[in-house]
């Protein structure tokens, strides 16, 4: 019999819950590789109170990849729910809270991911890209620096301003497993996705970037929809792709996928514009990578969720509409 | 094919789980009708912080019940996990957060009970005795009332005193399915448990012992092992029988089951005397109902768990030795 392709997706956030989501029921191998940095929110309780790596990037990719039957989908609404009552519970995932729980109960937060990925037959494997409890730092143009996701994702500070640098206190080093997904696939998938909150944050995790290299996998970048106010203000295509591989190495990607429709709402352009982001303008040429151009929007516009103080992106790349690109990669010589 | 007999439990706290939990595994229909009534620590917080009725009697009856291998074993495992970490999450219990999420999930409460108990696969059906919201109020021989279940477990005033009186404001009804549960049993059993606040709360309710009386089922009750300060004080045997006869009405119990084994550990002893609490003396007759003794001794200890504010009692009921004492009385004539 035929092995499976193994796609390995790399990020965290929404536009890997996207990609995750398009692609669970095709015939492929899936893996989840997700940078485990966030500070904000449900983040910042499980990791000073609880002493936990943040989970809620994870939360995401498990309720993308979750069994959507039975006993199961009861399990993966349970962890798509925030609590909004209650003092110190509101706010709160459930989803964190559940994996909170077995994390001190089998004293093991590995042990307690695979356990709840069990639980919710998930679709793939989800891993974090490195067990290691870091902060992110980011250096602006301007010599200014900020500690944690958080306070990147939503600055105090000019968010036009552009990041020169990324770091993570202390060094983070690659979860083995991790490692060998992605030396073992046959398709990385970065992004979409926050440029320096969910994909940068994997790349600088020591050993990353080399194993991606070294694996002979094809590598495609999904370039976002959207600029994002704080970082990646005014970015042109080339400007997210630069920005790849100065981290990920010169001449590293193979493909650069991104979105040719126009079809934006003009209310949702609006209300994008009310935060100084705008779609991202297509200066892409073939170069050592190929260029493919698709209609990849989605035409739903999603909510915002109740308890939930964090933003959310209102435009979203179409998950179907994704992973049957991203599947045609699989196919090309 | 032959019907399986029907139980029916009545009570809540520990005790029913005891009960339960003996009987889970017998070829028996089991349903336990669970008191609403608890108003302190976790259930404070679900009452006032949530609007929901307090459900951690009825926790305790889910993991009596559960499924206790594969998937549904973790959830048990999850459902007895009391948070000890986080502002405001400390001292919840996991159970008691999942079914709150499940009710705002659904917006019903039942609803969400019913498929917590789909979820852990429980062997035996569980009944809240009203979906009234509801306080104990519990007048003392002082003529001191007091509000609140929490209060009258841990009372502030002086513990030796009686109650001679126990209402719930407002007035409590009967949930219909608690109704036809009775009606159809073919046995009932009361107690162990807390006098004041896991049994007589059951009774109060509107229609209950009215459809106690009505049931052809045999009626027994199992006295407790040890007096209760605050509830219990000094009482023997036919005390308890008394109150339970009192709220249940003259003459409607067919048994009264009641340890007879002496093994108590002196270290035990010695731990509940410094909560002037002793083994309840036996000075039952058989009357209208029959007295059977039996050795019903756990050798257990229980252990107070991490986080858990609440005290628990160390002297428990033998599941076991219980359920076979239970079973024998379905064959007497």
């Amino acid at each position: 019999m035929k092995q499976k392709p193994k796609i390995v997706v790399l990020g965290g956030g929404t536009g890997t819950f996207v990609v995750l989501s398009g692609l669970k029921d095709e015939k492929v191998c899936l893996t989840a590789i997700i940078s485990m940095m966030d500070s904000g929110g449900s983040n910042r309780i499980l990791r000073d109170d609880f002493g936990l790596l943040p989970t809620s990037d994870i939360r995401q990719c498990l309720v993308a990849l979750a069994e959507d039957q039975g006993d199961q989908e009861i399990l993966r609404q349970l962890f798509t729910y925030r609590f909004h009552q209650g003092v110190g519970i509101s706010g709160m995932t459930f989803g964190n809270l559940f994996m909170a729980a077995l994390s001190d109960i089998y004293e093991n937060q590995i042990k307690a991911l695979e356990t709840v990925q069990r639980l919710l037959h998930t679709k793939g494997k989800i891993l974090p890209v490195t067990l290691d409890d870091v902060h992110l730092v980011a250096r602006y143009e301007n010599g200014h620096q900020v500690v944690g996701e958080h306070s990147i994702d939503e600055p105090k500070h000019d968010g036009r301003l552009k990041i020169v640098e990324m770091e993570t206190i202390p060094k983070a080093k690659i979860f083995p497993q991790a490692k060998k997904a992605i030396l073992e696939a046959d398709l990385i998938v970065l992004g979409p996705g926050d440029l320096y909150t969910s994909l940068v944050p994997n790349l600088i995790v020591g050993g990353v970037s080399q194993a991606i290299k070294k694996s002979k996998a094809k590598k495609v970048f999904v370039v976002n929809l959207m600029t994002k106010y704080g970082q990646t203000y005014d970015f042109k295509a080339s400007d997210f792709v630069a920005v790849i591989e100065k981290y990920l190495g010169k001449k590293a990607l193979d493909y650069v996928l991104i979105n040719s429709s126009v079809n934006f709402p003009d209310s949702l352009l609006a209300r994008y514009k009310e935060e100084q982001a705008k779609p991202i303008k297509d200066d892409l040429k073939n170069q050592h990578y190929q260029v493919i151009r698709a209609d990849l929007l989605s035409p739903l516009e999603v909510k915002k969720v109740a308890g939930d103080g964090l933003k959310r992106s209102l435009l979203r790349h179409h998950p179907g509409k994704l992973a049957s690109q991203i599947l045609k990669l699989l196919a090309k010589n």
